[in-house]
């Protein structure tokens, strides 16, 4: 085999009372990318097709980064080569440079066969996400990688917990075509928050972590939410409490900011209250000129794959 | 069925990264309490054994105030005597108002026909809990109440969830006979924390709740951590990283403060790990003039009971 193409999804992070650690993976929006083993050594991307400005050169491309990682550790005696076909859309807040970060190294790794586990590939994977992020982080490579939802324990040594992911659990999300900076999004969190808040918070991550194990859905819904980061990131992203009021109405387990937005996430009970939250938040953007883009996806348990 | 006698237990709080919410029941260390139904109205304290210095007007004890606070909302054509057996000493750290405060409401539920749900009764015990330590908090009434591991998930409303606990786990506990007071524990806890600390905290609590959930003791062990809470509250406690570091040398899973101190409390996989904390914990208090007490127990999973 010297040609694999992969699907690489789209992820959420920053998962309301799991700031910075729990993401969950995405079904049907990711991006493709073919990596094929050449003669010739090095990485070369030789095709970004989507219609976004991201650039082809190997040091400066998330995907040819961690590829580098990876390459530079294996010295394999071929190169590679990396077509992506983006589908998810830099900025959105859904891990699009986590799906290309990943999907380079895990082809590699599928057309090396498998030397190396998921953790060390999203180790290597890193390393592209640092370019695009400027910071080390992992929260969407990890469900990417694995699937369904994960607790990145530690950056160091990097640990990935799998979290069940309860039967019957759809997402839905809407990415408001503003731009919300990275930098802004960070600069925006306090250094410090107040011991008592914090305590709520974990005493609901604990509460999720449990609820999901338990496939609770009612404890779902009193855990998801986040008393540190939403108050301060909503205000980047407008009519973002209209929508989370709105959404909650229509029956979803918990609204939130997917990542560093703008795009906001909500978890829903079944395909149908998924579809109704859908028109709920399409309801509030549409009274605005701002675009927007809508998803409606179960969780994927099996994450990055061979197609 | 007019008295009982019952084992009220004593109970670890703020178990390391789970402060304020996470608690466990111990299993040969506990009070024991006998209630009796009489004809006259009204909660009388008759015994109170053990020679400690506790008032016995029901108005200013904890398990008399938690005993009228169900009796004013039941109304039932009785009253009740309250005998207590104490066993715990007060202000070591491991739960004594605690089982007090639950041991008085249990019973006259038993012997009422059960007309409450330990939720409701553990709600009574609030009230009777904040007798003594001058706030109103469940994180050692609720694994008293309902054994094994219990998560305050909130105050108001009051949501207790039971967290797996899994086989083999035993605590080893050390109560050093110096005073702690709760006012003390409590002002020299910073009002606000560094987020990325609150961070480390919460992927460290979830990952536990995960660990319970699994039975990964390995896990457990990565995840017993405190970064909030212990860099104050072990100032109060004298040799309290000297035990630490010798317990973990022992092999144990995790230390940390039980409750406000000055109790230290340790989990260990196996009973004969136990033992070995508990002769190491020894050997660092033996060097010193301070007296100790030291109980090895199994975790017990069932909570108060009639015996």
């Amino acid at each position: 085999m010297n040609e694999i193409k992969i699907f690489s999804p789209a992820t959420v992070a920053n998962v309301a009372c799991g700031f910075d650690v729990l993401g969950f993976c995405l079904d049907s929006v990711g991006d493709e990318m073919v990596i094929r083993k050449i003669d010739k050594k090095g990485i070369f991307i030789t095709k970004i097709e989507g219609g976004f400005d991201l650039p082809e050169e190997t040091q400066l491309n998330v995907a040819g980064v961690s590829a580098l990682a990876m390459y530079d550790v294996l010295m394999p005696d071929c190169g590679f080569e990396i077509e992506i076909y983006k589908k998810i859309k830099p900025g959105s807040g859904i891990g699009s440079s986590a799906a290309s970060a990943v999907g380079s190294v895990f082809g590699m790794n599928e057309l090396l066969g498998r030397p190396c586990t998921k953790t060390q590939l999203t180790e290597f994977a890193v390393k592209g996400e640092a370019v695009a992020s400027k910071c080390e982080h992992a929260d969407n490579l990890a469900p990417a990688m694995f699937g369904g939802f994960t607790l990145v324990k530690s950056m160091s040594p990097l640990e990935i917990l799998q979290i069940p992911t309860p039967a019957n659990l759809y997402a839905t999300i809407i990415h408001p075509q503003i731009e919300v900076k990275t930098s802004e999004a960070r600069a925006i969190l306090p250094k410090e928050v107040e011991l008592s808040n914090a305590v709520t918070q974990w005493a609901n991550f604990g509460s999720l972590i449990h609820a999901l194990h338990t496939s609770d859905f009612e404890l779902m819904k009193r855990s998801l939410n986040d008393v540190i980061v939403e108050p301060f990131r909503s205000q980047l992203i407008p009519h973002y409490y209209e929508v989370k009021n709105i959404v909650l109405e229509a029956g979803a387990l918990g609204v939130g900011i997917s990542g560093s937005g703008p795009s906001i996430f909500s978890l829903s009970k079944g395909v149908e209250i998924a579809n109704n939250v859908a028109d709920a938040m399409k309801s509030i953007y549409s009274k605005t000129d701002i675009d927007f883009d809508i998803h409606v996806t179960k969780i994927n348990t099996q994450g990055i794959k061979i197609i």
